[in-house]
């Protein structure tokens, strides 16, 4: 079994190249839900989303999130009745958190809500959000903490990041089945995704960060961060925000004390010294995933630095 | 102050004659819910949406319920997660229905999530839900007890009525307001509605008879039952089922311990001794709402047949 620790976008091309080498049903996903909030008193999964819908071949790749050719009437007429209108919901999209709340509400796990999503859409992998808790990824910033959808969406990125907290997470348990996905794991792969608010939201989950410091199996990483930039998202603010080097170093360096290979772009191979110098062997190969070919490659790259052959 | 209780389609036309007359801060309008039903864990009025579309003039004439040119890509898309497709809900529509369960969630009342939807349609009607407690209308059938809207909707009223239950009116209150809008009135109006599953169930929350049996303004109904058949809906069914007769007679018995006029169409003037039989004054006008102009002229007579000018 495969497990990989997945967030939005820079996730979701990763496992769109992996289900290409390795069958879905030696697949599981653990999902961020750091960036889960209520909107319209509807629970949005963001992370979880992207992934199911990407698999599945609904999603709206201009925005990487989303139903492809959604429309936008219930938001907009949403608005008309006072709402806010910063986060948008496609009409489809929004049939999914309507359909999940429902479930929430009858009693059900967000794992449970999750899985009735990802078979409704005919995938075979397992997509097991990081807790059942609620978790909130809050940005300190001058004006105030922020829910990071606030800080990303609604205010664009644009507050001077002081600090980032996992409201709740202290708190959470890991979902059921994270743990033992972990520990029975043939390989751990972190996916290129943002260390600070994606991946480590999940590691903010107690016992997650401890079960992969513990992994007998090897724990390969990809930097979404290349040539000093993300692909997508506000990595860079973060890490700056946070003292850390935006690069695959600083990457590197939030897994040091699970890591057992990262790997980066070729373009960032003048950083593999560095990056060994941490006590993590570094690896080079395409990172950017232009297509169906450059994704299923990173994949086979992937897995053959966690010593795993398909 | 002119207070006006009403089911659905019937009563929404009426009312856009009688907005026509009457300044609509002078007018109270009671709703029934009986009808209101959770889809996809959302909070349905449609009784209460249909006044608030059709004064607003959004309504869906064609069908008499929903938002105009709406569409419906939500629900195809719940439809697809396995939800009940049977009752449409349109885009727009739920959005209405999306706001109110938020509403809800948070501690309102059906009162306060109602009159918030008034007022974002611009309306300075007085509008209020017969009660704020759930009440269901169940019809008795030899399939079962079905709720009215699975009855009517699902299985398009395919059922021998045996029975109708207004389930948790007993333990139900009549809304903020209502009680003293019938003690103050000028006028109390009941709408072309149904008057077993419209009318019926504002009548079977506790308190709501006694006060129209003692209130002192003139009571005036208008009779959905034209040649023996109503323009919309199963009230003969209904009628029919409970041993009823399906005429202005029979509806003028629903109401006799309190009806001071009844207003029938014209083309039932040989009913009219018949019901005056009962005590009950009969009045005849054209009672068919095609148009504007007729809408108006129906309010007038009625609002002139319990004794006031405009």
């Amino acid at each position: 079994m495969i497990v990989v620790l997945a967030g939005g976008v820079g996730a979701a091309r990763f496992l769109e190249g992996l289900v290409q080498v390795v069958p879905q049903n030696q697949i599981t996903v653990i999902g961020n839900t750091g960036d889960d909030r209520e909107f319209y008193g509807l629970h949005v999964s963001p992370d979880l989303d992207i992934v199911t819908y990407t698999l599945a071949g609904v999603i709206d790749e201009t925005h990487g999130w989303g139903v492809r050719n959604d429309t936008y009437h219930t938001m907009s007429q949403l608005t008309q009745y006072g709402n806010e209108d910063w986060f948008m919901l496609g009409d489809r999209d929004l049939a999914t958190h309507i359909h999940r709340t429902n479930l929430l509400r009858q009693g059900k796990t967000l794992s449970d809500a999750t899985d009735d999503l990802r078979k409704r859409f005919g995938l075979d992998i397992r997509l097991l959000p990081m807790t059942d808790q609620p978790v909130a990824t809050h940005i300190r910033t001058p004006v105030g903490q922020l829910h990071f959808q606030e800080y990303m969406v609604k205010r664009r990125c644009a507050d001077e990041v002081q600090g980032v907290l996992f409201v709740g997470a202290r708190e959470s348990r890991p979902a059921p089945g994270v743990l033992e996905a972990l520990k029975g794991a043939d390989a751990i792969l972190l996916a290129p995704s943002n260390p600070i608010v994606s991946i480590g939201s999940i590691l903010a989950v107690p016992g997650i960060h401890d079960t992969l410091h513990e992994a007998s199996a090897m724990i390969v990483a990809v930097s979404p961060i290349i040539g000093g930039a993300p692909i997508k998202g506000p990595a860079d603010k973060l890490m700056s925000g946070l003292g850390m080097e935006v690069s695959a170093v600083g990457v590197a360096r939030c897994y040091r004390d699970f890591l057992d290979v990262m790997v980066i772009d070729e373009q960032d191979a003048h950083l593999v010294g560095e990056i060994e110098d941490l006590g993590i062997p570094a690896m080079t190969t395409n990172t950017i995933m232009r297509d169906k070919e450059s994704k299923a490659a990173l994949a086979r790259k992937v897995l053959e630095a966690a010593g795993l052959s398909f």
